[in-house]
């Protein structure tokens, strides 16, 4: 997983590292819509003469290069379509990572099918080869844990460039946008400790990515702080569903050494969390990984440790825009700050 | 907006009333999937040709008419994609909306060109324009308050099918499913007239049609035990933000007269109504319209009327894959039902 050609860490899009132009600067050039580039380009559709006229005088004032043009006429390269595959929409998550980088793309042009996977695997590698073979420009896709060597089976032949965001894929190489889940998880543990918590439990599904990430970095921060992680705080549920996280802390909170504090490590599990202590009319130190919305609403306000979830839908699609205009340059890794909002359920006082 | 041809409440599927065979029964009898009907019938793509064959021969076999035959032969006119073209995803309405529509259209083999519009009709009308320009084979469309009749002269040539979910859309005719919004505008005001309510205000923004349709359950409840309304408390919001809803409730529990409870007409609004209540260190007896996430958890848990919004996703999407398949019956209407969840802020004693 950690086999990546170029590493960055950076909270801005990334800088046009390909100097040749692209069928964008054609468009700028002649005074045109990327899509009537692309309807002379690939000779589909019909544009007024005159308006081709320019759109090939652009080509040759720019030097538009013969290998990029061929790659444009291959039949239904560019469809000025992209593909977007994520998990469950009512995620939030999801939610906003989809209006971003939809509003990203129809500004750029591009239409955008949406389809949904939910960590199935099968659904995930069926629903890929659907958008190839609707001829894609190009495709954003939150991975699974699965093997995803099947990506250069189904993309061989077509070369659709692929940007992966909120985790990698393990077997398939491609741009990945992802948000820093390590010092997320730093963050989330430190602040508890300097409010002089010293057991500290953790819940999370850690057979995902992200979730070993933030594992990692709640190690970290217990260690700097000459803490022994107990093994016994380290809860890794099955599925990351509220009622498992619900279940989970009811255990933790009536065991015979219970912890004084909970980092859940996503919104379903933070929900899960408060849903027990309510259940148990207890209370216990919570941080969580994304904010929610009515977080600051909630009887104990919840501190949270959160990140531009729009931003890294918008990152990857002008990512993915690039790419299509035929930035080649090797696979960039971008990761996004995470901040902590202190609200109250981090503090000793609300135990 | 009451000019509909064919009116009938029901929260079941429509029947098929169309009895000609359709290209789904030719699959179905060919043993083979839609897209492969699609794919012979309209000569794109390839075929194996002895599917070729069992396709045409249940062609033949079940009388598939020729009519629709040369309305699918068209080119492009069934491209296995239908549009989806709805309000912000943040909003959880539209989210679970997209959802369940997207798995209706995937399961029948239909890819979705997600668009977002917001209520802008000039970005409207630009996403419908970019979506039929693109042959998709119909559209689902939450439509803005705005004229429609755009969409007649947009359409005219094409006839792609449409389905307005939601709302219905004036100047324009077409399938509508909607929940039925006056009846829960009067379980939401009879609700707080049982708990012994009498000065009941209402937040909406009444430009909408489904807020005035709400506002008009409202006023039948009041009426019919003998309360007569008070425009006082009748609250038109320029646009529906969480914010104006925070300063509208502030302006109307800080007057003379206050109100002793609230009806908010939208998940948003009913936020609004919450953080006045908690910025003035006061409370007021709420009924919100649309469930929201945690609504259980606060404080004082809130009540609501609700209705399915996937159903509503699920419904609009088999509507048009009917209509798709040639279903010409006249255009329908369907309301679904909602149901009031009672959970504290509508009781007289959390005052």
């Amino acid at each position: 997983m950690e086999g990546w050609s170029s590493t960055h860490v950076s909270s801005r899009p990334p800088h046009r590292q390909n100097t040749r132009p692209t069928m964008r600067d054609v468009a700028e050039r002649a005074g045109v819509a990327l899509v009537t580039v692309s309807r002379v380009v690939n000779g589909v559709g019909t544009v007024r003469e005159e308006t081709a006229e320019r759109v090939m005088a652009a080509i040759n004032a720019i030097g538009y290069q013969r290998n990029e043009l061929a790659r444009s006429l291959r039949p239904g390269q560019n469809s000025m379509t992209i593909g977007l595959l994520l998990g469950d929409l009512t995620n939030p998550f999801y939610a906003s990572l989809a209006k971003a980088a939809v509003e990203v793309a129809n500004r750029a042009g591009y239409a955008v099918l949406l389809s949904t996977a939910d960590e199935d695997p099968e659904v995930e590698r069926r629903a890929v080869g659907e958008l190839i073979g609707r001829r894609v420009a190009g495709l954003i896709i939150v991975p699974d844990q699965g093997d995803h060597a099947f990506l250069n089976e189904i993309n061989g032949h077509d070369h659709v460039p692929i940007v992966f965001v909120d985790r990698p894929a393990t077997g398939a190489e491609a741009d990945v946008v992802l948000v820093d889940n390590e010092d997320g998880g730093r963050k989330a543990t430190q602040h508890l400790i300097d409010q002089g918590h010293r057991r500290i439990a953790i819940l999370g599904a850690p057979s995902y990515y992200s979730t070993g990430r933030r594992l990692r970095g709640y190690r970290k921060a217990l260690r700097r702080s000459g803490i022994t992680p107990d093994s016994n705080l380290v809860v890794t549920l099955r599925r990351g569903t509220t009622e498992e996280a619900s279940a989970a802390t009811h255990t933790l909170l009536t065991s015979a050494d219970p912890p004084t504090a909970v980092f859940s490590t996503t919104g379903f599990l933070t929900e899960g969390v408060l849903r027990a202590c309510r259940q148990l009319q207890t209370s216990v130190a919570i941080v969580g990984f994304d904010d929610f919305k009515l977080a600051d609403m909630l009887p104990t306000p919840v501190t949270v440790v959160t990140s531009d979830t729009e931003e890294l839908g918008r990152h990857a699609a002008r990512l993915l825009l690039d790419r299509i205009d035929g930035d080649d340059a090797p696979s960039r890794r971008t990761v996004l700050p995470v901040q902590l909002i202190a609200r109250g359920t981090g503090e000793i006082g609300t135990q």
